[in-house]
C-alpha cells in the first residue's frame, strides 16, 4: 500500500468533492453514521474484548515484541522484489507452520496461505499481508537501526504486516483463542506497481478460495480503515515507425511527434472531463524513446496511470486516451511524405477494480467500534490496497493498519518505529473476532479443536 | 561523417527540391557550371600530376600499403569516444612526428596538429581528419578480418581518414615534395554528435591559427566532394515540476503534459514551414523522464535535431521550436489546479553552421579537377562534417573521401576494404598541391627546407 494523501477522514470529506452541494450531502450523511453506529457493534465488541482468553491475548502480543521484532528483521532482510517472492514466501509458510497454523500451503502463485480451523468452519475469514515490495532486485535490505527506528527498503510497507498477522496468530494459540469461522491468514503475492493484485486475483479467481470476509493489513497505525477501493487502469502505448537518419530520412513518420500528439489530445479532454464530479485522475508518468538526437526514433513509449472510485468515471477517461491514440496515429500517418506507416500497441498494464464496501456493512461498522474501543480515531479511507479485489466481487472487506508508526514508503529510507505497535495486532485480532465469531470453546475450556 | 543517403551528384539532384521549377533551374546551372570547369584548373592538375616527384609519391603509397595498414589497425584499436580522445591523440601525435613533420603539438582541447612547412610560408593549407569515433567508454574495438575486409567500430569513420592523412605526409616527405604554404596534418577531436565540431571550432576560434585553405579527409571512396554544409541546431529541452502522487497530488503540474504539448505545437507549425523550398529537416529524437507508473513526473526532457543548408530555413524551424515550448508552458500552468508552477529549460547542445563554398571557387574546381584526372565521377555533396565551421567562416573548404570502399558507420558492424585505397591518398595530395602550390624545390633540387 502506498499512503495516498488525500485521507476520507470526517474532518477532512471535503478533499474527495469539488461540488458543494455534493460535499453538503455526503458529509452529513457520513456523521450522522459514523456518529450512529449501531450500538449491537459496540456492545460486540466490549463483549469479545473483556473475554479472559482475549485479555491473555492482548498480553502476549507485548510479551512477545522482542520476537515479533525478530521475525520483522528476518523477514525484511529476505528481499521480495515484484514477480520474485519465492525466496520470502518459503521462509514466511515455515513461520506460520511453527506459529500453529493447522496446515500452511504455498499456491501456484507463490501465495502463502495457513489455515487455522474454527469450530463450524462453514464460514471463512481472510487476514492478509502482502509479500511483495516495489523494490528491484539487488536493493540493499540490511536493517539499519537509529535509535529505536528501523530503516529498511519494505519495512513498513508490507512486512510490518506480514509481522503483525504473525503475532496475531501466535496470539491467538498461545490464548487458545478459538472461532467459529475458519481463518486463513494469507501473504499474498503482487500487491505493488506492475503486480497488479495478481496474488489476491489468483486467490479470489473463480473456482478459488470461497472467502466471506476479507481483512487487509497494509498500512501503519491503528486509524485507517479503507473501505473504498480506488480504481486505476494502466497503460503502455508504444508508436512504432522505422526509425531513421534525422535529415536523410526525413519525411518518414516520427514516433514522438504521434506521441506528443496523443499527450496533447488526452490531457486537454481529460482535464475537461476531471473537473465536476468523483474524483478522476490521470497521468502520463513515464515516457521514452530514441538511441541519438540525430536518429528518428523507432519507437515511443509512455505509460499512463488514471485512477478513480467510480467505475463509470474511469471509464469515460479511459475512452478519451483510446480515441487521442487512434486520433493521432491517423493524424501522423498522414503528414508522412515517405515510407510505411507507423502502428500503435496499447497494452493494459494495470486494472485495479474500484468500488466500495458500504459504510453499513457490518465489517466497517465492526472496525469503526473496535478503533473507538481502543480509543483511536477512525479515518475512514479510500486507497488502492489487496481489499479492491474482494470489494469488487462483493466480498466484504476492508484495509486496516499494522500498527505503529512509519514513513518513506516506495522510499530507500523507508523507517518504521515501534510506538505501542501491538495495539495493531490487538486492533486485528479485534476485528477479526467480531467478523470469525469467538467460540465458546475459547480459553481452553471448550472441545479440542 | 555521417554519410547521409540524399547525395547531391549530379544525377540524384532532384531529391533536393520538391518544386520543380527549382529542380530545373537548379540541375541545369549546375550542370553547366561543373562541365564548364575551368581549363587552368585542369591543365594545372595535369602539370602537377606528371611532375617526377608526385608520380614516385604516387608508387610510394601503393609501396606503403602494408604500412599503412598496420598504423590502420594501431590507431582503431586506440578507443576514441567522444570527449575522450587524449589516449588516440598522443599516439597519432608520435606517428605524425616519425613521419617527419617538422613540429607536432597537441592543443587544449587534444587536436593534433603537425606542421610541415612551405617554402614561403605565407599561407596555410589545412588537411583534416577527425580523431574521435561515436561509440562510448568499454566499446571493442579490435579488428576482426574477414576475407579482405577489416571490421571495428570506427574503423572507417575516420580512423580511415587519419591513416591517409598520415599517409600523404609519409609520401611528401620521402619523395622529396616542397609547397610553397605551410600544411598542417590535423587530427580533430569532437567531429561526432554532441562533440559539435568542437575541435574545428577551436582551431579557427578568434585568436587561433590563420587558416587560408581548408581540406577534411572524412568518408570513403574518391567521389565526393562536401562542398555545402549542412547547418543544425540541437536543443534538450527540459520541463520541471514539483512530482508526487498520480492519485494524491493530482492536479499539479505535468511536465509530460506540457512536453506533448510543445511536441505537437512544433511539429504541426514546422510540418507546414518545410514542404516548400530548400530542404529543411526537424526531428524529436530522444525523450524521456519519469520514475513510475503511479507518480507524476518532475521532469520531462526531449532532445531536438533540427537541419537545413539555408541558415534563414534554419532559423525559421528554431523559432517554431522555442514559440511551442513557450505556448506549451504558459498552457500547462493554466490548467494547474495546485502547487507550484512549471519551469522549462531550453538547452542549445549543437550548432552547426550552415553554407556553402561555392562551386566556382578554386578549391571545389580543383577538387573537380582532380577527381575527373583519375576517372571517376565528382558528387557534389551537402554534409555535416568538419567543413561546415571554415566554410560559415568564409575559408574555402571541402570534404572529401579517403579511398577505398566501407559502410555501417556508427554502428558495431563498422567495416572498411581496401579497394585500391590508395587512390585516396593520390587524390588528397593532388587536391593539397593545387591548394598549396608546389614548390620549385620538389624532388630534391631545391634548398632544403
Amino acid at each position: 500500500m502506498k499512503p495516498i494523501s488525500a485521507l476520507l477522514t470526517l474532518s477532512f470529506l471535503p478533499v474527495f468533492f469539488s461540488s458543494q452541494q455534493l460535499l453538503a450531502q455526503q458529509t452529513s450523511a457520513q456523521t450522522s453514521q459514523t456518529s450512529a453506529i449501531d450500538k449491537r457493534y459496540t456492545d460486540e465488541v466490549k463483549a469479545i474484548a473483556e473475554q479472559p482468553a482475549v485479555k491473555k491475548a492482548f498480553q502476549i502480543f507485548i510479551d512477545l515484541e522482542p520476537q515479533t521484532k525478530q521475525d520483522h528483521i528476518t523477514l525484511t532482510e529476505i528481499p521480495s522484489p515484484p514477480f520474485k517472492e519465492a525466496a520470502r514466501a518459503k521462509k514466511y509458510a515455515a513461520m506460520m507452520k511453527e506459529a500453529g497454523a493447522d496446515s500452511v500451503w504455498i499456491d501456484d502463485v507463490n501465495n502463502v496461505i495457513a489455515k487455522r480451523k474454527g469450530r463450524s468452519g462453514k464460514k471463512t475469514v481472510v487476514v492478509e499481508s502482502h509479500l511483495d515490495t516495489v523494490f528491484p532486485e539487488g536493493t540493499d535490505v540490511k536493517i539499519k537501526q537509529k535509535g529505536d527506528t528501523l530503516y529498511a527498503p519494505g519495512i513498513g510497507d508490507d512486512t510490518r504486516g506480514l509481522t503483525a498477522i504473525l503475532a496475531v496468530l501466535k496470539g491467538m494459540e498461545k490464548a487458545s483463542i478459538e472461532t467459529d469461522a475458519d481463518v486463513l491468514f494469507v501473504g499474498a503475492v503482487g500487491e505493488e506497481g506492475l503486480g497488479d493484485l495478481r496474488g489476491v486475483k489468483h486467490l479470489l479467481r473463480k473456482g478459488g478460495l470461497k472467502v466471506d470476509s476479507y481483512i487487509a493489513v497494509d498500512g501503519d497505525g491503528i486509524s485507517s480503515i479503507v473501505h473504498r477501493g480506488l480504481g486505476s487502469h494502466r497503460y503502455r502505448v508504444t508508436f512504432k515507425g522505422p526509425g531513421g537518419h534525422s535529415y536523410g530520412s526525413f519525411g518518414i513518420v516520427n514516433p514522438h511527434s504521434a506521441a506528443g500528439k496523443a499527450i496533447y489530445y488526452f490531457t486537454t479532454e481529460a482535464d475537461k472531463a476531471t473537473r465536476q464530479g468523483v474524483k478522476t485522475t490521470y497521468s502520463v508518468s513515464v515516457i521514452g524513446g530514441g538511441t541519438s538526437v540525430n536518429a528518428i526514433p523507432y519507437e515511443s513509449w509512455m505509460e499512463i496511470d488514471m485512477r478513480s472510485e467510480s467505475p463509470d468515471k474511469l471509464n469515460e477517461v479511459d475512452q478519451l486516451l483510446q480515441a487521442a491514440v487512434q486520433r493521432a496515429l491517423k493524424e501522423e500517418n498522414g503528414l508522412k511524405r515517405q515510407g510505411p506507416d507507423l502502428t500503435v500497441d496499447v497494452k493494459k498494464i494495470g486494472d485495479r477494480p474500484s468500488g466500495k464496501t458500504d459504510i453499513t456493512a457490518p465489517i466497517v461498522q465492526r472496525a469503526i467500534a473496535v478503533t473507538k474501543y481502543m480509543k483511536a480515531e477512525p479515518q475512514l479511507d479510500v486507497a488502492s490496497t489487496n481489499a479492491n479485489t474482494p470489494i469488487a466481487l462483493g466480498i466484504p472487506a476492508i484495509t486496516i493498519g499494522s500498527g505503529g508508526i512509519g514513513g518513506g514508503e516506495h522510499a530507500l529510507n523507508e523507517w518504521w518505529l515501534n510506538d505501542k505497535g501491538y495495539l495493531g495486532m490487538q486492533r486485528i485480532l479485534l476485528v477479526l473476532l467480531t467478523e470469525a465469531g469467538l467460540d465458546k470453546g475459547t480459553g481452553g475450556s471448550g472441545v479440542k479443536r
